[in-house]
């Protein structure tokens, strides 16, 4: 595992709200970084589907995530702004959100993310794309 | 309590998610709805902040039983899509997502969002701006 | 060209600011639409770069049409939301919208756009990404 | 006119995308810059109404200045992102985009604005909701 993997996974980590949500990390490599959850009852909206937080939360965390790891190692990353839409009912057994890099500059990364619901045959569909853009800082403010 | 409110209290409390997260419905009245939830350390990214997907889940919740508080009786709302700015660090004791119907139609309705951090002395300031669209489907797929 | 390809020309040829600013449409398939623009000096903003506004818009009108290529004969389109990233300053001798749909609905389409510029060289690099939302409406107003 | 004011109208007297359009700034205060549109025949879509990209540009155009009119000296604005809602057709004699600064930080302001389609008695109605996001930079590229 390279440095710039370890730094990854050591921030995932402290990201106590992931533990809460029974999500982890999958693929990291530089620029795509994928976040899995397995289907739990206690994640749902009214009508027993993944409540749209649910998915949102790990999409920022993958698009966060695909943001840092091509960060220089001095540099935090932090959430500017995110767009989804929700593209289908979040059922599955497992969901995997892929977090991209878009465009990758000094100070702002944009990034996108695919949420995939995966069925009891593993046939995947897509449940929600985000658009989103990440922020280097360096020990300041989230957006000052 | 009118059939409306009714409606939307018995709809949230079927949201687990909300139950997992600790969070609350407070103010619900036509086209506004506050939903409200004490700070907790499972519910932080790496800094020690509420997760923007936390901020975001009861911001979406709050944004749909405005929608759903003046929709017809036999609709279902469900979420289209929404976008959110982070506007600052996610620090405070309680949080409180004020959803509010910028426009409301037949099929599509458009709303926002503030999401307030209390400190301990009550002082407030606004954390999350949410923009979005929610929908009144009758009996049919979320975005079909 | 097949009736519904013509159904899309006509009605760009019906957009008059599309006239305006120049654009013309490119490749018409089923759920995928391009939109054509030369540079001109009269449509930038304050650096010389294009207008946010103007790749917006052939933005805009390539998902509104990459929507409407797949709907049936007696439903009209609009636009209910859209979000974008500037990724680079818009320079350029001519630009290409390129809309697709991401996921096609009975009433609500998602759709996406990349906005490329081509320099002297033909050398093409993408200035914007679009995410959004349109609507099949039939005989109703636009957000009803 | 404070120096502040003058910065906003020689800047917005260069974007000439805002002349061919027959914009003009309103109001420039701290925060605050309104961009006035009468409607033309050639500013629409192919529903008669005005093109959503001349709403989103004038209302783009307002928020990048409500930025800059707190920015300072030394500062150029760049729009990194905006999201909007249609909010109705937008139809009217006469458009005001009113821009505002919801948060502002060193690096990145918060903004939003409304656009408001005022009929022959001058009555009002909101058009379109945007939410976005501008940068104050020097000397560097758009998103770098």
């Amino acid at each position: 595992m390279n440095a710039a993997e370890r730094r990854v996974r050591d921030s995932f980590a402290r990201q106590t709200f992931m533990s809460l949500l029974g999500a982890r990390l999958g693929r990291v490599s530089p620029g795509e970084v994928d976040v899995e959850l397995p289907f739990r009852n206690d994640l749902v909206q009214q009508h027993g589907y993944l409540h749209a937080g649910v998915t949102t939360a790990i999409a920022d965390s993958a698009c966060g995530y695909a943001a840092l790891s091509v960060m220089p190692d001095d540099a935090a990353v932090l959430s500017v702004e995110y767009k989804v839409n929700l593209l289908a009912p979040a059922a599955g057994r497992r969901f995997v959100a892929q977090g991209r890099i878009v465009r990758s500059g000094r100070t702002i990364t944009v990034v996108r993310a695919d949420v995939l619901a995966f069925d009891e045959r593993e046939d995947a569909r897509p449940v929600l794309a985000m658009l989103g853009t990440m922020m280097a800082v360096r020990g300041r403010g989230i957006v000052d």
